[in-house]
């Protein structure tokens, strides 16, 4: 019951994180198709960041499924990506607003290392204070090899930001990609449940 | 326990969706009533989204009774139809702020459009992965005739478009009440489990 | 299992609804007092609104509680219900706005009426799908006497308005007191059941 | 069931609240660093009531766990509590605006002293109607323990504004600290039950 309750806020705050950014785009004032044109950089930033906390609502939904007890570690360590997380609309808005200029790409990285770092910490957590079985151990191998592949992207695409934004936004995809081909570990380890 | 999560964080993202679409509607500085009749688009745009959410979040809820098993495939095609709904809010602002312009009409029937189709999606990928009884098929047989329906009238929206957008707002109300008109299958397969 | 998707939705909306309002009342510039003390008609209406909303949910919950099998006959009265409670986020900046003057106070008292005869309707809704034992029978009745004499007492607050705004304002709190009352039909049905 | 609406409701309005702050941030136009420099006062702002928001959702949980009867005192002052909290959002974003003003300042440790005054009341209404075994009753005193030393170092807060507020904002950490550290009540109270 406790831990229906961290899965329904979180769920909460996940959901108003990735429907609020959309208010960012403001809406022109002329009919114009060009004012439509001219958004794309913050469409595009939304669909990123629509992406993103998209993948991490998936893993988190599979990463709680294993959690027995709720404690005070987990909740707080929760609630530090739920921190994190937050600040993704505004940190979208900006990269949309001056057309991934390479400060705001460079946050926007830095903003995802945070989050990166932050769910895994939430991950040790639940982790140390639960036995795993066979599925999940594979499961949790599997995730924080894409969990540090990603931070070892990030940390790629800040450098590249400093030479060309676009090499970064197109790791950005890279990360995305790795995380939504779909986790045969996840799949068997729920399969095995049923 | 995974559906239930599913459903929760797509009620939270409509529930979001419908709600803000009201920000947009900004409040006027005086007290006049020519204010808030020129207000009228905004209120009638917002109406039409209220209307198609709420279906959405109907239909939603019937197809998601049908499912018994979470997979990756189900998860993110769920996902993809609400990034498209997400985007709503967005149409309804521009459509109402431009008294229903042309350009504004064509980009909300075309979301619509690609709502509807993320929605075909959505239903066939649940159900590829679920064996239905007779009372589902028949529900599955009906939506998707309403479905396929829906498409074709958008498409006519767009056209329509060109020469009078009254006409396309008409078509968005044949629409919505197509799918208003309570479906004597699902009503039938809900009973049927009673 | 579908009357909790009905209650998560609606819950959903009003959580909404009752928090976005305090984003209409825009934090001032300077950090004078007077800055706080001219916002005064903002922050009454917003407790006004808080109230009604919070009413609403209170009786919603209430009302649920009696319904056994959910119908689209239920489904789309309760979306009626909350399309006209989605507008008070709007009539509320508006009759803050414009310091209560007239013709936003008999908006607010219409949207008001509007609100409790859709409730109404719900009710009435719910009624038929139902038999009810002594115990609801004792509430359906206690709430539909406080449902008239809510949309008598609106009735006049819109004929006052065009005399005394004030007095508009007390109908409202007169409402509010009678609802927030605690309902012995209601606790002696809830505790029946236990 | 009662008491998962209330839990349902109370999450979405404290998950919507945590989340709506980081709209109060405004999105600078140009990609300078020193926009996002010039933004601390607001980010400060809004992790101070992230914290506190968090903290607040953190003991409710706990706090309704114990709940067995949902009555009308319980609902209406967790609405109350709810009210004030969200006014957290307002002071929030004026603190942050005017730098950490003096009258921001007290503003906000006054509004904190009635959000803690309020979950107060909402602490006694659910003890009076619960009888408690043991490990519920330590909870208790500790929490009241640090209820009142909140509002004791709320108050030196506001004494405090008057020179600096500086001390204040330290209070304010040293408030948040408190309640951070881990309870061994309420883990115990917890552990007992599994």
């Amino acid at each position: 019951m406790n831990k229906n309750r961290l899965e329904a806020f979180s769920d909460g705050v996940l959901a108003i994180i990735i429907t609020i950014m959309i208010l960012e785009i403001k809406i022109p004032h002329s009919d114009d198709w060009a004012e439509l044109h001219d958004l794309w950089p913050k469409f595009l930033s939304y669909i990123f960041s629509f992406t993103f906390v998209g993948i991490y609502w998936g893993n988190h939904h599979h990463l709680l499924h294993t959690v027995k007890r709720v404690s005070s570690g987990i909740i707080w360590s929760n609630m530090n990506l739920l921190f994190w997380l937050s600040l993704i609309p505004f940190a979208t808005g900006w990269m949309g607003e001056t057309h991934f200029s390479q400060n705001t790409v460079i946050t926007y990285a830095v903003l995802l290392m945070i989050c990166g770092t932050s769910y895994y910490i939430l991950h040790k957590v639940i982790q140390a204070n639960h036995k795993a079985d066979e599925n999940m151990k594979k499961m949790h191998i599997s995730q924080e090899r894409k969990g540090l592949a990603s931070l070892v992207l990030y940390s790629l695409s800040i450098v590249f930001a400093f030479y060309n934004t676009a090499i970064s936004g197109g790791l950005f995809v890279v990360v995305a990609a790795m995380w939504l081909v779909p986790d045969r570990n996840i799949e068997r380890m729920l399969e095995g449940e049923h």
